[in-house]
């Protein structure tokens, strides 16, 4: 009877040991499909979002800031961004016949386009936290944004070239003097031109600011041959360039 | 001396066994760090197809069409595509006044955006093949290719809420037949013109020949209020439409 007990005994705490088991890797698997469901998920918001088919999002979906953090810190963002200016390079090894009379002109953004804000989202959540401008203009007045060394590398060679480079970005007027020293900083000189956006500008969207600022170039006569920003609007609209090209960039939109 | 040769003869067979082990972690991290580089690689590659910096490509890079091949056929084309319909339908849900009087018109593509050519490209190279033209059509002409589900859902949807539906495919109009008895196949009705390609339309980029055909539209009295396809040549150009959609598509490229 003792012996039948320790048999019966052993033969329960097998089973318990096995269902245990079993469970174990139920689990883990479950765990693994509901992290790939939320890596699918996460990575087709992303993709939405470079599509422009995810407009105007206010922040990231915070079960995807992790996703974006990791893509936007990965040497895939870099290896992305990098490629992009290949194609630049490419298209205007064939595309232009630069005139050389001062009207040949580029375009870029400055935020992740010239200058990362990386460092900055680093700190403020990469985009699952509701922009507060007061904080992000103070870090912009201390011009430390590190340049994006594939679009500095280009911004010289363009403008060894003759081409004359416009920089148009979103942000204030009233930042011009940390963004001039920033870009200093960080290595750019000799840019033609640097929009801002002026009180005259607040009532328009970024697009239409962009566009604007477009058509004043084009009736000062130049030729915009390309432009290259991070955000759909700073490539869409009329009049636009001969091409534009469009960097990553899935922590913020402005329309 | 005996024990002594047995002593350095196990330390030397110790030390190559150490150096092998060394050598076998070595190729075999050079082995997936050339694995992950050529990942980044074809995955930028991806990446700056969809954001259309990279134009015009005849043919997937060899290097790339494994990896082209695993995404094209993976849960995340899939989820990505079905993000892009999300999209549309919470567009739909807040833009449109729809007037219900007939002109109330939306777009769609055909080939990858309604029917999938995937099992074509299947057996085909995914895209690494520079593409036989008669053997595709071939292949269009036995009318089995199948619907992208999430596609078809929306179609009825919208077709449901009165809008009048438009296909324009840059498919020649000799496959029209072949074309409506897919569709049909596949689950399609009720749309209210399949525009295909012309003798008269050859002369023309695709581009140029959807845009003409939404100027038909146009003209015609249609509102578009929108238009989906996998190519950027279904929704770039002028007259446009209120809202695009581009789906993922990084098998080929039509200009």
């Amino acid at each position: 009877m003792a012996r039948n007990s320790v048999f019966i005994l052993a033969l329960m705490s097998l089973c318990i040991g096995l269902a245990a088991a079993d469970w174990n890797i139920l689990s883990k698997k479950s765990k693994n499909r509901d992290a790939s469901s939320l890596k699918n998920y996460c990575e087709s918001w992303r993709i939405n979002v470079e599509l422009n088919n995810i407009k105007d999002f206010e922040v990231v979906p915070q079960e995807c800031v992790d996703h974006i953090r990791h893509y936007m810190t990965s040497s895939q963002y870099t290896a992305d961004s990098e490629r992009a200016i290949e194609e630049v390079r490419l298209y205007l090894s064939s595309c232009c016949s630069l005139e050389g009379d001062g009207k040949d002109a580029w375009i870029f953004d400055v935020d992740d386009t010239l200058l990362s804000t990386i460092p900055y989202y680093k700190k403020h959540g990469f985009g699952g936290e509701k922009l507060n401008a007061t904080i992000f203009e103070a870090w912009m007045k201390q011009s430390k944004a590190p340049a994006l060394d594939h679009a500095l590398k280009f911004f010289h060679e363009i403008k060894d070239k003759g081409v004359k480079i416009f920089l148009i970005s979103s942000r204030s007027e009233t930042l011009r003097s940390a963004t001039v020293e920033n870009l200093i900083n960080a290595g750019y000189h000799g840019w033609s031109g640097l929009t801002l956006r002026g009180l005259e500008d607040d009532f328009m969207k970024v697009q239409q600011y962009k566009s604007e600022a477009r058509r004043a170039l084009t009736k000062e006569g130049y030729r915009i041959w390309g432009i290259i920003g991070d955000q759909w609007s700073s490539v869409e609209g009329l009049p636009s360039a001969r091409r534009t090209f469009k960097l990553p960039n899935s922590m913020y939109y402005l329309s």
